[in-house]
């Protein structure tokens, strides 16, 4: 079956309904002729949008802009990458500005050789390429209002080509000593973030990436050099990254205790939960858009940190049956994974929902499912299904 | 072998070279401490490139900027995509300004029922995502000065993900007639610039693409409405599209007769020269960069409209031994691909090079035996060999 879906169509009947859809559309014999006749702009050193498009983060409004978070449209969103410009923020004292002729990556602690990196010392080292999603912990809460967006609800969560070293390979050169369990990561930013992370996953997949989508990473991801821990929640990337310090044990910083940290119902705190769980959502029809009846491509992005996605369905019922959606090529390791699935609405009153399975059998869990587990009193790791209501009029909301 | 290269550094006795590099960076024990102390930059609706970065497309000094190129950065890219904002250039009449709530296309011609699409009619039916390089078929000339660098000679190609509704569908659903064997695509600049297709490719993987990198298209790269028309020289790729029209043979238009068009060594001319050859460049080192003795990764980008490739060879000795660069995952049918090749220069003189093969065999000329077939009276459709020269010095030019 291929990408255009002409096998689908088929199945669920949908040749008509786009046919309809195009017959709906003007049928004329007169060409049109507003084509411009004056000569448009020139070329130009670095390009921008258009005036016309206005797609923008979502900024929550808040006392202090430097210690918040702004959010992906994700409803505009269209195939798997985020575009720089629109990734999604979440600062702790704001966006630093740094000089990268005199940034430095401190490399010390439990090593043989403690070392200083200039930025120019990390460039020339062998480095990959991958596009990896990355996703704050605190994405989605347990209750948003109706009226929320896509972006409102799940646009703490981007997708990007990074580029960067191993940092086993830094950690192999500066020799991390065998007592060395855990590193810290700490940012040049003015509260200088801190996480710890275990050695095993600092020498299996962590980058430490300086580029961004074919450039140089954005000042509000790192600019100009940052971890991208695969799969992990989004704080332990540490951003504007300086300081590697090898250590016995974590080092029970801030953000891993008073924060990113999970309370449970028995009021015991779940710590280090790293790993970010298979997640869904429709992302057309969702929160806040109106359609039309008949024909609808539903789209929407799926991600899982354990795993590949392997699969995502989608119930247009309320969650009675569910269809398997097409997963669109390339279905890449912990990137976002674009899946759509042809229908028609008939104009009644539904509900609409997606869910993910990982390589490894993880299935999403349903709001009520997850809420059983782990009680509503923690703001992170919200990974339920996201359900959408369609009223009569076309009127997408949260159900 | 992981990406990370750890087997082919031992094999080429890499590792001690690596060791010796990062040996060379400051071993210290004292912290540094320039980390900013006040809040930097609030969250933002647009995020923007640091000001410290300055990459920029290369614009030839010409008398009509508006019917002019701008070349792609390559010496400095990363990965396999190419930011928007640097993607290369090539408008004949310049960028038209168009507003996306009143631009249609309109197809007719030899079709059953001749229809306007509106955007919105176009983005309500399904569409797919894909990543591909597009390249301008006039990219590299015969002769370039010593000095000019990778994106003097090889920037007229990027490599976006574009999204957008198949051709195909738009074909099927207006009912292209039997007699109509080519289609014309004009566009809604000034110059309405004009390109024939056959139909079997506009029925086979053409894309109406209004989506580039996870937003809308870019105005210079056809907002908000393009062909994308994969692996198939660019001029054909029509932006600002706003006609299609199924006819029984080529129009014979002024960009597929007085351009686009090859002339042979015999006089004769070579016309619909569609598909892009096998081709490569090695980024870094590149013309105008300057390199240092020890470790240095070969690094470059690799391409094919034919087919999806399958080996990169990079000599470093002038053409006489040949070694297997790593391919870079995911490898995708008509994208860029990156290679990486870890290497030692030991600091005398040399000439290094890559050379694409892709999967149905071809193999990427040298500059002679593509004159030797070619001649050199075509600005068109010169994917050869590009050989980089390495002096004592470190310096990198053309060789």
């Amino acid at each position: 079956m291929s990408d255009s879906g002409t096998g689908r169509r088929q199945w669920l009947g949908l040749t008509a309904a786009i046919a309809a859809l195009v017959s709906a559309c003007r049928r004329t014999s007169t060409p049109q002729d507003s084509a411009q006749r004056a000569l448009g702009k020139p070329v130009s050193p670095y390009g921008e949008r258009s005036p016309f498009e206005t797609e923008a983060r979502f900024m929550p409004e808040v006392r202090f802009p430097e210690a918040s978070t702004s959010l992906t449209p994700l409803q505009d969103s269209c195939g798997i990458l985020t575009p720089s410009s629109l990734h999604y923020e979440r600062h702790h004292s704001g966006v630093p500005r740094i000089d990268p002729a005199s940034h430095q990556l401190l490399i010390h602690g439990q090593v043989d050789c403690p070392t200083i990196f200039s930025l120019e010392d990390i460039k020339r080292l062998p480095s990959i390429s991958r596009i990896y999603f990355l996703e704050c912990s605190g994405n989605t809460r347990w209750i948003e209002p109706a009226a929320a967006t896509a972006q409102q609800t799940h646009g703490l969560a981007s997708c990007s080509e990074w580029t960067g070293v191993p940092l086993s390979l830094l950690l192999s050169e500066v020799g991390v000593q065998k007592s060395a369990r855990w590193i810290l990561a700490e940012g040049a930013d003015a509260c200088k973030m801190q996480r710890s992370l275990p050695v095993e996953k600092a020498m299996d997949d962590i980058l430490v990436a300086w580029g961004q989508n074919g450039e140089a990473l954005r000042p509000e991801q790192g600019y100009p050099l940052r971890l991208l821990a695969p799969g992990w929640e989004g704080n332990v990337s540490v951003k504007w990254l300086r300081r590697i310090e090898a250590v016995e044990e974590p080092y029970m910083t801030r953000d891993e205790t008073a924060r990113y940290t999970d309370l449970m119902p028995d009021g015991s705190a779940r710590m280090f939960t790293f790993v970010m769980d298979a997640k869904s959502i429709i992302t057309y029809p969702s929160g806040g858009q109106r359609i039309k009846a008949g024909f609808c491509e539903v789209t929407g992005l799926a991600w899982s940190g354990r795993a590949r996605v392997r699969r995502v369905e989608v119930s247009v019922d309320g969650g009675n049956t569910w269809i398997d959606a097409k997963l669109q090529e390339p279905v890449l390791d912990r990137a976002f994974v674009r899946f759509r699935l042809p229908w028609r609405w008939d104009g009644g009153e539904c509900r609409i929902q997606s869910r993910a399975t990982d390589e490894s059998g993880y299935v999403q869990p349903s709001r009520e499912e997850l809420i059983a587990i782990r009680g509503v009193h923690s703001d992170y790791h919200n990974n339920a299904i996201k359900v959408w209501k369609i009223a009569v009029d076309g009127q997408v909301s949260g159900a």
